[in-house]
C-alpha cells in the first residue's frame, strides 16, 4: 500500500474541501450571521492544517498506484471530509450531538438526503446552503472534480483510471475522452450546465434566489435535503413539474449527453439502461396514478404526485410533494421496489443501478439456457456488445455483498424496536441513498428516532451505498493496513 | 422435447400418489367416517384412470432424456400431484374453495405448513392424515420415492440423474453411491429409520398415536402442519424439546448420516454447511434467549421456546410453541433473516440452503480479491475440495432469480391491501417454505385473508421454493411448448 500517495491525494482533496465551504461564510456574513461564519472559519482553518500535515507526509510519495490505492483513497477521502464537513452543524450547536451532525453531512455528501432535524427551517442559511452544496459535491463526486482540476500525474496512465473507477457510480466507468483528465472536464461541464438550466427554470417560476440554488444543488446531485419543513409541498404544480423533469434527466447516464452533445443520436437512443429507466418510470407512474387517483381532487393532482414520488424514488433523490407514507400498500411496495435498481450507471443517483438489473437478468436467462444446454457457449450482451465476463462476476459478487451489507444492518437497527417496516425501509432508504423511508421514518418524519449505534450502521450503509460498497469494506480489511514491501 | 417419456413419469408418479392416500381411506373408516372416505375413493378413480390414459399415451416413448426432461418432468409431476391431492378437501366440503384446497395441498407437498385453515380440529383425521403425509412425500421427494422401488431405465445413465438433481435440494446433487437408484434407496432408508425413531420418542412423552404419526410426519418432511390449533404450544416441554431436536436433525444433509453409518466420521464433521448451519443455530437461540427472557416465567423456558422456534424457522418446519409474532421487533428479525438461507442442502428442509450461503460468500471474497489483484487466479474450495465454477455461475444465478421471483410476488399480493410486514413475510414464508410469518399471517393467524390473485402467486412461490426455481421457471418458457425434431 503506498500510503503517501493516498495522503497527497486526502490532502488535495481536504483542500478543495476548504474553499468549497467559502460560498456558506460569504452567504453567513451577508446575513450577519458571524456566530456561524466563525464556526465555518474554524473548520476551514482546521481542514487546512490537516492538509498541510498530509502534504508533507505524502511530499515524496512515489508514483506506484494499484486498484488496491485507488479503493483505499476513495473510500479514507469521504470519510475524512464528511469528517471536516460536519464541524459547522457542530461547533454552532445547530446539531449538538456530533454522530447526528456526522450523519446529516454524510447524507449530504452521499445524496442520500436521510435527515435527523425535525425542523430545517430553523437552521441558519449558511448552514442550509452548506447542506445542500455537500449533495451537489457528492452527485458527480469530488475526485472525479480534482482529476478535472488537477494534473494529478502524466507518467501513470492507470492512477486516474483507479481514482475514477472507484468513485463513479455503475458497473463499469465509460470513458468519454482518450484521458480521464477529459473525461472528468466533460462530466462536470454537462454537470453545471444543467444545474444552471435547473436553477433558471424554477427562479422562472417564482422560486426565490436562494431556495433556487439550493432546489437546484439537491435536484442535481439526486440529494433531497430541502430548504422547507415539509420538502416541495408548498412550492406551486409548476415548480413540482420542474423538479421532476430534472430529477428524471440527472438520473440519466452523463455519456448520453455526451453523445446527444457530438449529435450520435442513433447511440444515445440506442441504450438499453435508458429504455429500463424511463419504461420502469412510466409504467409505476401510470399504476400508482390509478391506484391513489380517490385521494387526490383530480386525476392530474394524482398523475403530478405519482411522477414527482416515482421520480424521486428512482433517482434516489427523496424530495416529496405529499406524505406518500399515506398511500395504499400497493403503492408503497412499488416504491419499495424501485428503490433497489434506483437509478442510471455514470449518473448521480444511487441504488444498484439500472445496468446492473440489466447484466443479472441476462446473466440469469445465460445460466438457465446453459443448465439446459450445457454445451452451448453465450456470452452477454449490451446494446450489442459483448460483456466482459469479469465485469459479469462483479455484478454478481454486488448483488451478494448488498444482500448481505442490507441484512445485517437491518439487525443491528432492529434493536431499537422500531416497526419492521420502518427499518427495512430506513436501510433501503440509505443504502440507495434515497432519503425517506415509510412508517417511522417517513417523509414527514426523520431518523433522529434510532440509537447512536444505528446511526453509526446508516452512516455506514450510505456511504458504502454511495461508494458501490468496495472502497468502504476494503477499510475493515487487514491486509490493506499492513505495511507491504512494494 | 420427449412428451411421450414425460407421460409416463407423470403417470408413475399418479399411480404411486393413488397407493400413497390408500392409509388416509383406512382412517376414515376406522373413524367411520363414509363420506370422506368416498371422497378419498373418488379422488383415487380419477387419478388412476388420468394415469391409465398418460401411461397409454407414453407408451412407445422413446429413450432419450435429457436435463431438459428432467426439469420439466418435475415440475409438470408436481403441479399434477397437487391438482390430484387436493380434491378430497374440496370433495368433503371441508375446504369448500378449489384454490384453497389447492393452496393447502401444496403448501403440504411442499412442506410449506402455510395454512387457509382456521381450526384444524374441526377437520376430519383422514384429512389432517393426508396433510400432514403429504409433508412426508414432499419432504424427501416424490420422483426420488419413484427412483427408489421402479427400475425406470438400465441403458440411459443420465436418465435417473437428470430427475433426481431437478428435484433435490441444493447447489449439487450428492452421489452416495454409483447407481442413483441405490441412492434413492438409502435417502428413503434414513428417512424412513429417522421418521419412526422420532416417532417413538413422541410416543414415549405420553402423546397418542395418531398424534405422534402426524407430527413426525411433519417435523420429518420440516412441513409444519400440526394436528392441534395452537401447533405444538399444549404439548409438555419434553415432546416441544424432541421436535426441537428432531427438527435439526432433519435439516441436516443426508450425505451426512450415509457417512456416520459408514464410519467416516472424520468426512462427516469436518463439512462447513452443518457447521454454519448448528453455529447459527447455536447463536442466534442464545441471542433470542437474553432479548425475550423476561417474557416468560423463567430462563429455562425462553431458552426452550427460542431453541424450538429457532429450529423450526432455520429448518423451515413452521411448527411454533408460542406466539413469535409478540416477541421484540429485533429477535424477529432475526427469525426473518433466518428464514432466507433455511436449511442444509440435500435435508428435507427448504430455503436457499447454507451450502449456497457458503458458496456466495467465497465467491464474493474471491471476486473482492480479483478486483485487487486483476491477473491472481484463484478457485472456490468447499470442505477443500474445487467447486466447478459451473455451480458457482449457477448459485449467483439463482441468487438473482430468487431476488427477482421475491420482489414480483410482494408487488402482486401487495394489492391486497394487507400491511408491509405481513406481505413480506408471507412472500418469505411460503417462498422458502417455511409456514407462518408475522402480523396478519403469523403463527395465530392464517393464509385465508389473502385474495385468489395472491393465493395463486403463493402457491407458485411455494413451488418455486420447493423444486427451485427452474423446473418451475421451465413451464413458462416458450421453447418449452413447441415440438423440436428430436
Amino acid at each position: 500500500m503506498n500510503f503517501k500517495m493516498v495522503g497527497r491525494i486526502l490532502s488535495l482533496i481536504l483542500a478543495v474541501e476548504a474553499v468549497l465551504m467559502l460560498p456558506a461564510v460569504g452567504i453567513c456574513f451577508f446575513d450577519k450571521d458571524y456566530f456561524v461564519a466563525a464556526c465555518f472559519g474554524v473548520t476551514i482553518v482546521i481542514t487546512a492544517v490537516i492538509a498541510g500535515i498530509l502534504a508533507i507526509f505524502g511530499r515524496d510519495a512515489r508514483m506506484e498506484f494499484y486498484a488496491r490505492e485507488g479503493f483505499v483513497s476513495v473510500g479514507l477521502c469521504w470519510i475524512l471530509m464528511s469528517l471536516m464537513g460536519c464541524l459547522p452543524f457542530y461547533f454552532s450547536r445547530q446539531i449538538p450531538n456530533f454522530i447526528d451532525a456526522l450523519f446529516e453531512i454524510v447524507s449530504g455528501f452521499t445524496t442520500t438526503g436521510s435527515s435527523i432535524i425535525p425542523n430545517v427551517e430553523l437552521l441558519s442559511r449558511g448552514l442550509l446552503y452548506w447542506r445542500s452544496f455537500s449533495h451537489w459535491i457528492g452527485g458527480m463526486g469530488v475526485l472525479v472534480f480534482l482529476l478535472a482540476i488537477v494534473p494529478l500525474n502524466g507518467k501513470n496512465a492507470g492512477f486516474t483510471l483507479h481514482l475514477m473507477r472507484a468513485e463513479s457510480p455503475g458497473p463499469d466507468v465509460g470513458k468519454l475522452a482518450p484521458k480521464m483528465r477529459e473525461t472528468a472536464k466533460i462530466l462536470y461541464i454537462i454537470y453545471i450546465a444543467l444545474t444552471v438550466l435547473d436553477f433558471l427554470f424554477l427562479l422562472m417560476g417564482g422560486m426565490s434566489v436562494f431556495d433556487s440554488v439550493c432546489t437546484a444543488f439537491g435536484t442535481a446531485g439526486t440529494g433531497g435535503f430541502g430548504v422547507r419543513a415539509d420538502s416541495i409541498a408548498s412550492y406551486s404544480p409548476y415548480l413540482q413539474n420542474v423538479t421532476t423533469v430534472f430529477m428524471l434527466l440527472f438520473g440519466i447516464n452523463f455519456t448520453v449527453y455526451y453523445l446527444l452533445l457530438l449529435k450520435n443520436f442513433k447511440q444515445a437512443l440506442k441504450d438499453e439502461e435508458i429504455h429500463l429507466y424511463l419504461g420502469f418510470f412510466a409504467v409505476a407512474t401510470i399504476i400508482i396514478t390509478g391506484n391513489i387517483a380517490k385521494m387526490y381532487p383530480s386525476i392530474g393532482d394524482a398523475a403530478r404526485h405519482a411522477a414527482f414520488q416515482v421520480a424521486s424514488i428512482m433517482t434516489t433523490t427523496g424530495f416529496a410533494t405529499t406524505n406518500f407514507d399515506n398511500w395504499p400498500v400497493f403503492s408503497k411496495t412499488i416504491l419499495l421496489m424501485l428503490m433497489i435498481p434506483g437509478a442510471c450507471a455514470g449518473s448521480t443517483g444511487g441504488g444498484m443501478k439500472w445496468a446492473r438489473i440489466n447484466i443479472l437478468t441476462k446473466t440469469l436467462v445465460r445460466n438457465i439456457r446453459r443448465m439446459l444446454h450445457p454445451r452451448r457457449v453465450e456470452r452477454i450482451r449490451v446494446n450489442s456488445n459483448v460483456i466482459d465476463e469479469k465485469v459479469v462476476d462483479n455484478t454478481s459478487a454486488y448483488l451478494a455483498a448488498y444482500c448481505a451489507i442490507a441484512v445485517a444492518s437491518l439487525l443491528v437497527i432492529s434493536f431499537d424496536g422500531l416497526t419492521m417496516e420502518s427499518n427495512i425501509s430506513a436501510v433501503i432508504a440509505c443504502f440507495n441513498n434515497i432519503g425517506p423511508g415509510f412508517a417511522q421514518v417517513g417523509p414527514e418524519m426523520n431518523f433522529a428516532i434510532y440509537s447512536p449505534l444505528s446511526k453509526i450502521v446508516l452512516i455506514f450503509d450510505m456511504l458504502a451505498g454511495r461508494l458501490e460498497i468496495l472502497p468502504i469494506l476494503i477499510l475493515f480489511t487487514k491486509h490493506t493496513w499492513t505495511v507491504s514491501k512494494r
